[in-house]
């Protein structure tokens, strides 16, 4: 690898001039600084980030975790953060933490080795570990309030999804709780719940993992009670779909089913899935452009959601 | 941050015998050991992977370049990367090419910026670029003879598309190609028709993009010529599952599809597509494997594949 001591050697400076020149800081006559870059381009010179990130004692490098990116709904996320990061000159390291407090502690430990410029995580296990961390830190979709944070609006979504089987008729609605530690699962669950019991309809709130029991064991005759099912997200929702189609059970006839995300695959399900869109791929734009920003006023950003309806309703 | 020179202030010695002690090279007497280290925690040392990177010429970071981390099939690789990347202490910097040579050779250039110690790509346009690369490269799943790789037996993959498509009853098939520029399209396509053409059944190649228009004219008129298709992955499969349904088309009991990949939301769609299944976790695993190991013997690792059979065959 060429070094600034190579380039020094060609045009017969000393290394300071060559660096002086090549970062345009400081004193180096035209005359000089043409040398010197045209010697860093005949010997191929490519300035280290690694050396330059040591001098500053920060890099451009900002450190990604999410649970885990074969989860459909990260990847886009993903996406959004890479592409904003790529356009300020930024590159992400990935970790995937698996909510694996052990593997979290890992990787904060990694960024910090690595100089990160900041971190942004949709995952957030071990809070004392953020606490410690002396770099920006933005948390996006699973946000706590403490900390720059943001989100879509799973409040209002969850109202949405309420009021849409409403509007299509449903009078008995089987709300499906996500985990209640996530802070966007418990705000739907919120909006939904509220919507229901503020309109007097009838409906009852189970958790995700109790339903997917009901499932297992085959209970169709549990799901019959109801002629719409709010899910807590659209993957949750295709397990739904795909188990009452097994079960010979009519949608949207017989029962409704909204789900919330709207992944690509929701067109694809059969029937194809009424959700709520949330800008998935925007939220990680917006979790970057929060970590470089200077000043914290805005330390809570909520983004909009929006209905998408399609045949399951 | 703390430094070891903070260390050796605080323990009295010299930063080379800090550096002794931590790193366990050269001698430093065990006494002294245990004061450095002692120290190194009371302090909150961390050894900083920049600076060791500097020294080094070399850094525990691998680049890793995916044309597009929203296309579902390669989450799930670039997670078989990082688990096994992460077994081995190394980190993984991402980025999406979107396979434009521009973002292609920017990311080179940045990974080289970052002293990384090695390359996985399942992308490559600019092919000049990387035979310009003085660390390891690896391609994955879109391969190259000339360099170290990883992928599926597309070939044997086709085959199987094809003999699973006739052992149903499929008498007129036709086989959708993906882009020809990438090997394990190639590879499918050669598998499928050859064994068709061997056993002398009435198959046509279409390539995807012509595929695709005659769907947006709803040419319904031109699949009704066939009772079995063959498609180059499970999102086209999708596609054309969601256009036959629409269409009010049978399947399997009019046309049967096949698809390729085994992606999580194949057990979704309606009917459940039936595939072939490429171990595309392992893949990651074994790329990374390939990259760190010293000799080159195994140039080329071709990984076997398996039909699963659901309903829409």
């Amino acid at each position: 690898m060429t070094t600034i001591k190579d380039i020094a050697k060609e045009v017969g400076v000393s290394v300071a001039t060559v660096s002086r020149a090549l970062n345009d800081s400081g004193y180096a006559s035209s005359g000089v600084k043409k040398k010197v870059l045209d010697a860093a381009r005949k010997l191929n010179y490519v300035p280290n980030e690694v050396a330059r990130s040591l001098y500053n004692n920060k890099s451009r490098v900002i450190g990604v975790l999410v649970p885990d990116i074969s989860n459909p709904y990260f990847p886009r996320m993903i996406r959004g953060i890479e592409d904003a990061a790529n356009e300020n000159n930024y590159r992400i390291l990935l970790g995937n933490t698996d909510q694996n407090i052990d593997k979290e502690k890992k990787y904060l430990e990694i960024f910090h080795q690595n100089n990160c410029a900041g971190i942004i995580t949709a995952t957030w296990t071990v809070e004392k570990s953020i606490q410690n961390l002396k770099v920006p830190v933005v948390m996006i979709d699973r946000v706590n309030d403490k900390y720059v944070s943001v989100e879509a609006d799973n409040f209002k979504g969850g109202r949405i999804q309420a009021d849409h089987l409403i509007e299509q008729g449903a009078k008995h609605i089987l709300i499906i709780a996500g985990p209640e530690k996530y802070s966007s699962f418990r705000n739907r669950t919120i909006g939904a719940s509220e919507r229901l019991n503020d309109l007097k309809i009838n409906c009852e709130v189970k958790d995700s993992i109790s339903v997917r029991t009901l499932m297992d064991k085959s209970d169709v005759k549990f799901f019959r009670g109801f002629d719409g099912i709010i899910c807590p997200n659209d993957m949750y929702a295709y397990e739904v779909l795909s188990f009452l189609n097994e079960n010979n059970i009519n949608i949207p006839s017989e029962i409704k089913i909204i789900g919330f995300d709207d992944l690509e695959f929701s067109k694809w399900v059969s029937p194809e899935l009424t959700t709520v869109r949330q800008p998935i791929y925007e939220m990680g734009k917006e979790a970057f452009a929060l970590l470089i920003q200077e000043d914290e006023k805005n330390k809570r950003n909520i983004l909009d959601v929006e209905l998408i309806q399609r045949k399951s309703t």
